[in-house]
């Protein structure tokens, strides 16, 4: 994994939740960087998303100081005033100005930061950047994800290799609601100063969140924390874009690249689950129609718990799209599981005992729903539903 | 339990999903009744949900007949002519018009119901007609339901006595959108014959399910076979309702009382609950907001599995009610749980262990979110998630 130039970490463990892990990250770049994001739409805003969304107006960023087990939600005043406090004394040490840092928590909800563990860490850390790698700070980062989530790719703009990476955490309380759980994505890509630049990285890290982490679900719930943060700073030095384009498109694409994969492991690794289901609604008679078509099975516990029980039980799909509000023909639906039709023109066409089979067999399985109804078509990323999910939630604050 | 006169109950087993219980069941009114149904909001509805949807138009009734273990929905052409025949046998059997037996099957989504076994059982159960109790009739049409639902009250009317008996069935799969699982509701009241009582006794079903089954959920899928039916067969002897009024107020109000002791049942056994949970949101912004807010909480997996872990995890809750695009303003916001303090003005009280003591101690549990927005309120019934509904949902076909 190539990491973008100029881009520094660092990891500490402050006993957060609970001791002997590490659970700060600080991310560094040694330049100024252009910087775009996106955040929970959920009316109920951690402290650090309030504080994120006041920054991001600058277009600048030089670091993001995040902690997991505690995400600084419904803490009132304090709240804030613990958000701020993070960024300044990373700043502090980092010798960079606290306008450019970014705070990002993740965790149990409407319980104080332990300050007083979190403070002589992100000093510490602060001294330490550079000796972490990338893949420190996606563990530092995690909740109940069972491994840490990392993506790359590489291209090139006139001659010059870009880089881009990201980390991500899930893995529950999910579902897109305007970007999604935590991923900080880096890349050494030059693009414009100012307006331009900041306009053109927020567009491209707005189609790419549309695509990837805006398409997954986990359990319906759409977290208080939800950010998606990218940092540009240039040491790749392409001549900076100012515009779209050739150049433009190919750093878009790569950048979906790697959102997709981030966002396809978040989907793999919602909480308890031991299968990622694609779903894709094709045949719609609008493109909402087929977004909210796909969601409705994606979200329904009877189709994720069925999946989970190796039993295609189509009926269950059937009902979720009928009770999803959209367009539907009873008898021009037909249903697929890989290339196995399960439905045709509404009816069973008696493949249960295959179909068991191949749910059986995969961890990733492809589920097609074809209305028959129009051209619209969309995907969305879910895993099933499992006693190991109700397990973990029902124990996560005790 | 005083039974509505003029009602008479058989049951009888065919085996329809496994052998060894009674999975068909008869309501007979020796008179012809008034008759008022609400039927699913699904787009995908079952075969006797469409057969029914026809016959109400009459709003005359004579019998239900009810199967459990296949719900004869997505079953094409064939499953409209197994509804029809299955209320023909019926109606054969009782010596009366075909067109006044009303279908209901619930049960497994996609499978032709085994008519060669039912055929015979429908006749033997009109032969039979009388020998069986409401109990076993509510027993019949279970099916993931751990308890038969039973519900009565009676009433006065210029001094005769009404009596009122209903059933139902959950038990996932549950979420209002007009109507809910199976429900049937028969009472002795005389009511005007034609368009006025007929219009008179869909209002009061309609205000009463708006109340009561309208208000409760287990998993947020609406069901392709949710049916309320109510018959009115006129031998309290009561000078018959034609029009509202203090008479047509009583009745109204004892009808509320059964429906909602109903949904409460359906609630309690939502498949796995150990808890039923009376969620009440008020200080609402608009009435809208109220119910989408309180559906929001009653919905969201997370609170639902913390609850089943005895944790009031009042973060839960706010980020769900965050979610839900309501009106909310954070600083504003408190929870109770029955009369203890989760939540002061956003924030808080620390009371998280003797609320853990309040959630073990208790099978039915009050949760009071006030917005303090306006004076909007409305309260929703759920239960917890559990690693049982899992295992059902996983095993259900199997």
């Amino acid at each position: 994994m190539k990491i973008p130039r100029g881009f520094l970490f660092s990891t500490a463990g402050a006993g957060i939740k609970k001791p002997g892990r590490q659970d700060l990250a600080l991310i560094s770049s040694v330049e100024t960087a252009v910087c775009a994001g996106m955040f929970t739409r959920n009316k109920i805003k951690g402290a650090p998303v309030k504080l994120d969304i006041e920054r991001i107006r600058s277009g600048k960023a030089r670091a993001i100081i995040a902690n997991s087990g505690n995400a600084n939600v419904c803490t009132g005043k304090q709240g804030l005033l613990d958000a701020r406090e993070m960024a300044l004394i990373a700043a502090k040490g980092l010798g960079i100005d606290e306008n450019l840092v970014f705070v990002c928590s993740t965790g149990v909800i409407g319980a104080p930061l332990p300050m007083e563990r979190i403070r002589p860490r992100i000093a510490e850390m602060a001294e330490n950047i550079g000796r972490a790698g990338i893949e420190d700070a996606a563990r530092a980062i995690m909740t109940t994800d069972t491994f840490p989530k990392t993506a790359s790719k590489s291209l090139r703009i006139a001659g010059r290799e870009v880089r881009i990476a990201g980390i991500a955490k899930g893995s529950g309380m999910i579902h897109p609601d305007m970007a999604t759980m935590l991923s900080f994505i880096i890349t050494d890509l030059a693009i414009g100063k100012g307006a331009i630049g900041k306009g053109l990285l927020q567009r491209a890290l707005k189609a790419s969140v549309e695509k990837s982490f805006n398409r997954v679900t986990v359990d319906g719930d759409t977290s208080t924390s939800d950010t998606v943060l990218i940092m540009a700073n240039g040491l790749a030095g392409n001549p900076p874009l100012t515009g779209p384009g050739k150049d433009y498109a190919v750093f878009a694409q790569a950048l979906d690249h790697v959102a997709l994969e981030l966002a396809a492991m978040v989907a793999a690794d919602g909480e308890g689950a031991t299968k990622l289901i694609r779903v894709l609604v094709k045949g719609a008679a609008s493109k909402k129609d087929a977004l909210r078509g796909a969601f409705a099975v994606a979200n329904s516990p009877l189709v994720k718990t069925a999946f989970y029980g190796n039993d295609a039980n189509w009926g269950r799909i059937m009902a979720a799209l009928g009770k999803s509000g959209i367009a539907i023909e009873e008898e021009k639906v037909d249903i697929h599981l890989e290339r196995l039709k399960l439905v045709n023109k509404g009816v069973s066409t008696g493949k249960d005992a295959p179909a068991a089979d191949l749910l059986r067999k995969n961890k990733e399985i492809g589920l097609t729903i074809d209305l028959n109804l129009g051209p619209w078509s969309e995907k969305v990323l879910t895993c099933d539903l499992t006693g190991e999910y109700v397990a973990i939630n029902a124990e996560y604050r005790t």
